[in-house]
């Protein structure tokens, strides 16, 4: 196949009639398919509806120490629960915090509390002329939600496959004070699936920020969330290594199991240092009483261990793998060569992202909308939704069925070509 | 009996010989009893154990409208909990948001909120130079944690048998700008256990707030937690009231069901008019993605309708009222006519509140702990822990067993006896 910018134009006319006819035959069949968040599908919830049996009327709802989870007391999460998480984090328990049910949640409260009372005995943000957060692009929308909220300005700071370009990380927080975080998904990045080189964490370890109170968010959303038994990225820890670094209070590090057990009835958690941890308990000790024990001990019978929290995860893979192999395959097969279009191929997360040509991004959902295909917005993976060049694409492949899921990269393929094609003969 | 204050010195010392003689017996019983906080008893949840089993692997877990519970989606609670709770606290569900465990958590967020966005368009609170709350005084401890925590002046106001001294709320809320909230437990009160009478519901529906972002913080944390099916108090509607006298947004009614099934492991709900709810959820859609779907189904799928909570609620009382009676009987048969104390007889809540002798309840709590049973710290009751008659002591009689209530409250006014026995002396 050709690339579309060899074509001639009375070639690109001819496609564009054909393409044309296709997409009116698409329309017809009146799909009505989301491609647009990270949700489970069903069937990944149907595989672990025994979660919901590990806990009945029969059951001992104490902790190993004697605790009924059933009734008030323990802030910071049952011992077994900040375990649990700790394990799986690579962490000691006693840097865990186990919260409610959204990481989201904990990620939010953190940055109001910074705003109001500051940061270790730093002046609150909301006292400063100016807060900013380095944001490596493209994205999730939801962190960037959370900064622009507050006021906070973003500064797009550009993904590698070794993830966020760190000559400038460097440069930005090392020099201004006013940089006070950065927000990364560090594993299977949303929404381009890169996990951070071993060269990357231990530089964001090393960072000298020019600000006391600068803080990594390290929102470890997918920590466990692989395709692959075998061919898993791997993560360093990098509280250990902001310890070794002599850093051990750089770094806040986020996770849950919204996408392990059920989203919204999981479990949230903070790691960070015990001097991070001490300080936001005094908040913390005001705002809540405690989160849902029962909950969190209903995880840890379940899973038992991280091992077995892991095992679990291989059934998620299960499903999801062939959906996000779906995608690989009609985008290989339908563009490759044609060079309208690039994307990721993740071995774990929820996402694949898509660069098509600039321009064209807005255009490719509105017509996918237009059929039934509804995707993330276009602009949604960058800070205040403006993708500079309008060309990334967050795919999210794994809510529809693997049948629905083939009609909709179908779709998605040839709005991809249609966007192009009308672009190319503009510029033609 | 005498009065204390009318034994000549010489009866006072021979008393206190004897008291402190039954205090040492008393301490050689090694008690560990614990009446600080309003903590359901185990036979409570033993209780309602079948709770745990209404949602299992078996159960369908759609909304009525078909919405999955166990993946993302709805933010402000589904539809059938919105209405349950609505019911209960006699409101419509259009009225309601549910959120997660804890309304504690939901009133910080709310100050919070306030401070750094303001109050429907309002200036934010840190920007403002001075902000002041109302205290009805006694009144719940993690109510003042809150408003000191975020440096809101606050300012006692006396309850009375029908809630706050109204003359002064309208004094203050109607005069002055700076006072932008009045926190309220308006049935059972917490400590005394005092319903607010429908002149007061209405006195405070007729404010005429100075603030336009003045809100009442209405807490109904008791709303159907009577001890009595016959002899409930009752409770008019703030936010019907509020509306028939104009001022539609002027009250924030929260509730959860910590009380109702298991603590922490409940739902919580603010109650509202449209217009705060709607600019409430701007900033709860940044903040969270949702709450536990599972769990407010289980709420709904145990209890059905707001009569089936009330009905539960009758369980609860079945094991609280003995032990309330029996502090009454305690207090009555080794206090009446003493002159040392007087105290509430509630009909509903967790609480008893004790007034002793001026500067006599921190001694009194401090003999007690020396003793071995646990009370909440004297001036808890009071805005910076500062009770300015040193008088207010609450006992929350619901988390000892029955024998061990007897032994708690009987060492309780020995306390009381030997403090007020050592005033006495002091100012013979």
């Amino acid at each position: 196949m050709k690339a579309y910018k060899d074509l001639s134009k009375e070639e690109l006319l001819t496609l564009q009639k054909q393409l044309n006819k296709e997409y009116e035959e698409a329309k017809a069949k009146e799909l009505k398919l989301d491609m647009s968040r990270g949700k489970p599908a069903a069937s990944q919830l149907d595989m672990e509806m025994d979660f919901m049996n590990v806990l009945n009327a029969d059951s001992i709802f104490k902790t190993e120490a004697g605790v009924d989870c059933r009734n008030y007391g323990i802030m910071d999460g049952i011992p077994e629960a900040r375990k649990l998480i700790g394990d799986v984090l690579g962490v000691s328990a006693d840097n865990v915090i186990v919260f409610g049910n959204a990481s989201l949640n904990i990620m939010y409260d953190t940055v109001a509390r910074s705003e109001i009372f500051g940061v270790m005995g730093e002046t609150p943000w909301c006292k400063l002329d100016k807060v900013k957060f380095l944001c490596p692009v493209p994205g999730y929308d939801r962190h960037f939600a959370i900064t622009e909220q507050f006021g906070i300005e973003m500064i797009n700071v550009p993904m590698t496959e070794d993830g966020p370009d760190m000559d400038m990380v460097e440069e930005l927080v090392n020099t201004d004070p006013a940089v006070k975080g950065i927000w990364c998904v560090p594993k299977y990045s949303n929404p381009q699936g890169y996990t951070y080189s071993d060269e990357t964490v231990k530089r964001f370890a090393a960072l000298k920020p020019a600000a006391k109170d600068f803080r990594i968010y390290w929102d470890n959303a997918y920590v466990i969330h692989d395709l692959y038994e075998e061919k898993k990225d791997t993560l360093l820890d990098i509280i250990s290594e902001c310890e070794k670094a002599g850093n051990p209070d750089m770094v806040y590090e986020f996770c849950s199991t919204s996408k392990v057990t059920f989203p919204g009835s999981g479990i949230a958690a903070l790691a960070a240092s015990k001097a991070n941890l001490d300080f936001i308990k005094k908040f913390m000790t005001i705002q809540t009483i405690g989160y849902d024990k029962v909950n969190q001990l209903r995880h840890v019978r379940y899973f038992k261990d991280a091992e077995g929290m892991k095992a679990h995860m291989m059934k998620h893979a299960a499903i999801l793998r062939p959906k996000f192999e779906a995608v690989f395959h009609v985008l290989e097969s339908e563009l490759n060569g044609l060079g309208i279009g690039s994307w990721t191929e993740p071995k774990g997360g929820y996402f694949i992202s898509f660069d098509a040509l600039e321009g064209c991004a807005k255009k490719i959902v509105e017509k996918c909308k237009e059929a039934g295909v509804v995707l993330t917005g276009a602009g949604a993976t960058y800070p205040y939704k403006k993708d500079p060049k309008d060309s990334n694409i967050r795919l999210a492949p794994s809510f529809p069925t693997p049948e629905e899921l083939a009609m909709a990269t179908d779709l998605f393929v040839l709005c991809v070509k249609i966007v192009s094609v009308e672009k190319l003969l503009k510029e033609a």
